[in-house]
């Protein structure tokens, strides 16, 4: 019989292991479930975009332009605009989700062979793209003691070598909740003119930034319009992951006409999604005022839990709906594995993610989770009692 | 500056030109433009389908499951059992459109350098997911003389080097309407088993075969589960290509495995899209009735009208909605760009796709083009009348 290919075998799976469709308290073999472990909220989807599908009279749904439908990216201009973005509507296109956003900036950018920098914990995900894309991910570790800062741009220097072509950061993180400061930001920008490098940004959070602190987007940056790239998505700024619509921007031409040729070659993205996508942008500033404030509840909720836990570490995060968090215990993946299959407390568990699936250092992580507080105030303190009653009982716990 | 990858400069920009949101007769310039350049047809989608869009009452739209939700999925196996295609819902994933079947298929299978063997003309964009994949594509000519059936399996074999994986064939064929005939497909069954190679079968239009032909697919070959691959899609059948909704589909399960991690890479696929599919099951088959006749009757247009033309040919299509045909021209390219900047006639014009973009073999298709009939029979009789009055005046005509 004929053999998948190597590039097949290489593709990571999963390391949230089961993407099921979220359930605030998925029953399964009778046990209530906390699905703290992947990144699909609660938060209800703008009306204003679920409205204009319901009411839509299309009669032949069909292909939109492949860059997306113009009425919505001229939209979305103004809607970036209004984040202190001056971009042109023909400076971005509408792709399927962040992850096909992600994908054309590597095929478009990098050649199979070619090097690419990436604080970590990054987003596993990141992994299966490079695979697709036949290139390398050069990992540099970002620590937990200082909240997951950005390296020292020495670090990123020792990581160049010929074929490096970019650096990638996900700002607000995914998984690290860490916010880039504008210093960090422009220590970014310095080392990519000078070395001739690519950025490439992933700000789906930038909606989620807390305490008062302002994002500054890479678009923001000044004299690199040539090396910027954003990668975009609504899928956690409306709650609207399902829909599946992304943006990939830059103000390098030669980017975006290459990029749509990958876009071509797909067709288009989702026509309702994009439907549902340009109504959303009239959302309401009162919707996101009402979800930060949510979010910052369910936050302040996570941290406080933690930091009761004995040998626990979890640093306050500033952006998106993670906190990282340092645990008393031996193997991450062992832990979570264990919550979902041996433990219940009041026949309930939680789930989690292991931290290890966002390192590519092997050894990493070995005591670190990521929490998606994803859940409403109620069912995540449950959640968080869980955890705390699995660490009295966990075998492997280390102090 | 940072350079674009080698890939992307690679990577063919669309052959069918301008992928613009379908207009019967869009109106540029103050000319009516009738676009049978392009695969989406004016047939109305379901309306089973686009009723369950508008009344659904989901408050949250989350992700699916990667491989698609469950529901649908065992829908979709009911739905190929009344094809005679006997299927498990796990050997079936819900992709995002045909397209991502495609890409998913390759990256499964194949391996950069790898090669695949497709009878040409093909579907163009096979060209742009293979510069993704990284494979090469071998090119094997059929001919408008026979209708473009079958090159003989000698053809084949003479292409074979120890870098070939797998034959991809499109059935009924998308551009040249050809439908396999069994004993066609029996041939191929023979090679792909003896030579232990990938049958890759796009059967998107596997809806729309004519004149009482029956369709069937390479899953009902038999002995060969394990090489055998289906890429579907719902944009013909429903007529709702901006739905994005597709199926990847084998028996061989390290295939599925395999598929599944690019899927979970990607997370899912479009969530309204995939509710509009699971309602569009259970379209009426009048709906298809109706429609099967209505494309006939433009077939039949199409034909009898270009069989009228002086130093033409145009073969009966048995299948998909694509008439092929050889006119009296010096060059298709420059023939379909004067008709959309040169040429009016009563201020209409019509676009045609030129066959140059489905051939990958130089120099072949220069005198052939591809008529989608996707128009009403009023439109198309319109777009014909055009058609012949620009041959009477075009200044490259060759008899």
């Amino acid at each position: 019989m004929p053999m998948i290919s190597s590039r097949g075998k290489t593709m990571p799976p999963s390391p949230i292991r089961k993407l099921v469709p979220f359930a605030e308290a998925a029953r399964q073999d009778g046990r209530i479930i906390y699905h703290l472990n992947i990144g699909q909220p609660d938060i209800a989807t703008p009306e204003i975009a679920l409205n204009k599908i319901k009411s839509n009279n299309l009669k032949v749904i069909e292909y939109s332009h492949s860059a997306g439908i113009e009425s919505y990216r001229r939209k979305l201009a103004d809607y970036y605009k209004r984040w202190g973005i001056s971009i042109d509507y023909t400076q971005l296109m509408v792709t399927t989700g962040g992850s096909e956003a992600i994908i054309f900036a590597f095929m478009t950018c990098f050649d199979p062979g070619d090097e690419v920098i990436v604080p970590e914990p990054f987003y596993a995900n990141y992994n299966g793209f490079a695979v697709q894309a036949g290139i390398v991910i050069r990992p540099i570790t970002s620590r937990i003691e200082n909240g997951y800062a950005l390296p020292a741009i020495a670090e990123f220097e020792k990581l160049i070598t010929p074929r490096t072509k970019g650096i990638l950061i996900c700002n607000p993180n995914n998984p690290t909740g860490y916010l880039y400061s504008p210093a960090e930001l422009h220590s970014l920008k310095d080392i990519i003119k000078q070395r001739n490098l690519y950025l490439f940004a992933d700000e789906v959070y930038k909606e989620f930034c807390y305490d008062g602190q302002k994002f500054l987007s890479v678009m923001q940056l000044e004299g690199v319009d040539e090396n910027v790239i954003v990668l975009d998505s609504i899928s956690k700024r409306y709650s609207a992951c399902g829909m599946r619509i992304g943006t990939l921007m830059s103000r390098n031409p030669r980017i975006m006409e290459t990029a749509l040729k990958f876009g071509q070659a797909r067709l288009s993205p989702p026509t309702y999604g994009q439907i549902a996508a340009e109504a959303a942008i009239d959302t309401p500033p009162e919707y996101f005022r009402q979800v930060l404030e949510e979010y910052v509840q369910r936050r302040d909720l996570v941290v406080r839990e933690i930091s009761q836990i004995k040998g626990a570490l979890c640093p306050t995060p500033k952006g998106a709906f993670y906190a990282p968090a340092r645990l008393p215990i031996d193997d991450a993946d062992h832990f979570c594995q264990w919550l979902l299959e041996e433990f219940e407390y009041k026949n309930q568990t939680v789930m989690l993610a292991p931290m290890t699936g966002f390192y590519a250092t092997p050894g990493l992580g070995k005591n670190e989770v990521r929490i998606g507080y994803v859940l409403n105030v109620e069912s995540l303190q449950k959640a968080m009692t869980c955890l705390k009653e699995a660490l009295k009982v966990y075998p492997g716990r280390t102090s």
